[in-house]
């Protein structure tokens, strides 16, 4: 075969993907056809004047790319294009009508009807009151780097082996630890490191609830637990919150008619109220559950974000007859990307668990959460935390002094949370019906907050109420933001 | 307060956690209680000639050890211990009996009389036809280490952030193109990164089928979809496995008279039989798929360990109507602790899968997958598969050769796979009653096997079968693994 192309060797392009592509190119056009056998890979590495290996490593490519045969030791031979490499033009009464498909759970889910709109997303120029992801430019990328190093030299191959279901053991005797910080005493044995927080719930729903059963949740409750309930075909029972957190009285006459299967709470910075309920009302709750043996989902997502006051001790601190299956993560804090989060519970509980994550996930990432394990082992966590705190310290008390400053008098009420990053604003005398044209007008004055009804398993005409968030406002836009709400409330409500 | 305790300079422990441990000490043992106030950390510095920084660290990790009080800026007050520092002691008739609390899914994929007993682990000595992962002694250490410093390097904070629900983008798109290797033309929109196969696969079934369905399975089938199925409350129904594949005519008769969600296959190096259906098998199976608009699921999980003769496309390939929906992962090939699977499928079922992937888990590792992608682009994959197609190519002939040379003459039947780790090998007058036995001998004659049973969703009294599987016997281990089972047989059965 005559030599068809040369390589630029001043090329930013390696000279294997520059073969890669000048052969896929005389495929493409058809000056080379199946059947075709290209020249042996010394030969055209002579012709080039090229090592071989370049060579090898381009038709390693094309023939990942398709475009050669494979056999082993032989890469040589252009490929015949398969049935599919005609273009699939799908007619309107052939392949199958997915939307008739879809399990009715599924349909919940995704029910327009009860859609999870995203947020509004914020624009250049716009304060961002409605991400609630870790700010990626607080993050501390040297650490992070370093512990990837370490945990590459000190544990190389076994990073490549499957996991254990219930985690990496370094990882849970650490949680086990950390746990103590909030009072908790478990075991490593009472820990399943899972997939982030939002896996750990659809495993620990999966155990403990299932199709059928119901479910008591705090409204306005976490967004994205009522798709997953709708999933799995569970009912959600609402338990109004109060100022000082879920209505336990409701709780109790809702015991007295019917047995959910649990109780999902957020005692601590709750989404997205950002209220944190008094020892006293976790007490009471506890015991009420303890005597109808209704198992508690604490969702402890932003437990270490305490930075007003002193921190309140999470209901599993008090749980001295094992109801308490307590949820926390990495992902608020740190490192949304990695996946990390954990389940301290009853040990029956976490074999069970693990059990099912096995069923549905093998195993969670050993990389991850080696690399979370070495970070908090070095004492990063800890510092790093620290630095959050004196951040959203002053995010918050900009904010607070914000809405103080440019909400409408009397018209605007808005919690005042001791830590995390959520805060609920409630309009007086507005609807459901206000709500998309209030959280409209505020983009268009260059604000971005969440719509309330979000936060719902149905929609509740009487209230116009959106969540802000501090996770990404810098500082020094936080009063402006305010003032941009306050215009867009004066002009939408 | 006078000093009780220093430190010691020439240590392997560091400064910082001696403090830590000395301090907890003191506490443990009752010397400092709960509200005693430790020195400012400039003050111990100073009386410890150390540097104040040393000892701010320690108070941090004591804080988070639960020893101190945490209060912003101030780690200096022992804690009072909370309620269940004090040891729980359960009684009989306290707290939650879990037991009961199972949901009807969890206990039926947990259901002993259904368990999926772990195979035997192999111990010293021991031939090891049992594990089914990737060798670690022959993973590319080194390469993944430049992969992982590589895209530390270049992606640094934004690896830090929650992922795209449907998968990191650049992933998506080489997934895309390396699909073309084997004849299937997708876009990155056609495809879903997901954490592993198994979770692709729980995500497929709950999109498609849910509570009160019924599947299609082939018989022996992959022994963790059982439990899944039983966890998802789905009915399997048993389509035969035959010499050349699953047995269609059954699959049709099923067909005339109910209406499965889906069908479950692997076509390629079956799990556990290690059969490849031939092309026209393929060709019949989506037509009749076809006819019924019957989805099939396409497990590739070993699609690319092909190392005897030439490749069979996948059913994808094939799929010109689009009512093929494709799962495959590079779990069984590298990285098992990464998790990364992918779906390729239909848009509009892309498009579910995704939001359901984002109420189930959020997104997958954002880390893991750049790591994929990275290793892959730097064309490492390839370099590594055809390494491991020699391995494996050269463990499967000495595992046929020794099965010829030392099982019983006329007993023993075997399957004889093109590729892939696994071989199903039955013996003929046995039963479901010898398996114990013939697994129990293995074990003490030093060779570890899987019991076939586990790859069955109901017992089947008649069948006597194992596993036998490559992936981690050495190649000269196997002549000697062969002879033990030999052995094992004559006295088994």
């Amino acid at each position: 075969m005559a030599l068809l192309f040369t390589v630029a060797r001043r090329s930013p392009t390696p000279l294997w993907r520059q073969i890669t592509q000048r052969v896929a190119a005389l495929v493409d056009e058809g000056t080379l056809t199946a059947g075709s056998r290209l020249p042996a890979s010394r030969q055209l590495a002579g012709a080039l004047g090229v090592n071989r290996s370049t060579v090898c490593r381009a038709y390693e490519e094309l023939w990942a790319l398709g475009y050669l045969e494979s056999r082993p030791g032989s890469y040589s031979t252009v490929r015949r294009p398969g049935r599919s490499l005609a273009p699939r033009r799908p007619t309107e009464d052939d392949g199958i009508d997915w939307g008739a498909r879809w399990s009715a759970g599924a349909r919940a889910a995704c029910d327009p009807a009860f859609a999870m709109p995203r947020p509004p997303l914020a624009g250049p120029g716009c304060v961002d009151f409605a991400s609630l992801t870790a700010d990626a430019s607080l993050c501390p990328v040297e650490d992070l780097r370093r512990a990837v190093k370490h945990v590459m030299a000190e544990r190389g191959p076994s990073l490549l082996d499957y996991g254990e279901p219930a985690g990496d053991r370094p990882l849970r005797e650490l949680l086990a630890r950390r746990m103590r910080a909030h009072g908790v005493t478990v075991s490593a044995e009472e820990i399943l490191v899972t997939h982030g927080a939002q896996q750990a719930l659809d495993l620990v729903l999966r155990l403990l609830a299932g199709p059928g059963a119901s479910v008591a949740v705090e409204v306005p409750t976490y967004g994205l637990i009522v798709p997953l309930l709708r999933l799995l075909g569970i009912r959600p029972i609402e338990i109004g919150m109060r100022g000082d957190g879920l209505d336990i009285s409701r709780l109790e006459s809702v015991l007295a008619a019917e047995r959910p299967s649990l109780l999902y709470t957020m005692p601590t910075f709750q989404n997205p109220t950002g209220i944190t309920t008094p020892p006293a009302h976790r007490e009471r709750l506890l015991a009420l559950c303890e005597a109808h043996s209704l198992p508690i989902v604490e969702d402890g997502f932003e437990e270490e974000m305490k930075y007003f006051g002193r921190a309140v001790l999470p209901i599993k601190s008090m749980d001295a007859r094992g109801v308490v299956v307590y949820v926390g993560t990495f992902s608020k804090v740190i490192f949304p990307g990695l996946r990390v989060g954990w389940v301290a519970a009853d040990r029956d509980v976490i074999v069970r668990l693990a059990a099912l994550n096995r069923f549905c996930a093998l195993s969670g990432s050993v990389l991850d959460q080696a690399i979370v394990h070495r970070f908090c082992e070095a004492g990063r966590y800890e510092a790093y935390l620290r630095r959050l705190h004196r951040v959203y310290r002053r995010r918050m008390e900009a904010l607070l002094g914000g809405l103080a400053r440019w909400m409408p008098r009397g018209r605007a009420r808005w919690t005042e949370p001791s830590g995390g990053c959520t805060l609920w604003l409630t309009v007086e005398g507005g609807g459901h019906d206000d709500e998309h044209r209030l959280v409209d007008r505020a983009r268009e004055e260059g604000v971005a907050v969440t719509p309330g009804s979000l936060f719902f398993p149905a929609p509740c005409p009487e209230l116009l109420a959106v969540r802000l968030s501090i996770a990404k406002a810098k500082v020094h836009e936080i009063d402006e933001g305010c003032r941009r709400l306050g215009r867009a409330m004066a002009s939408a409500c």
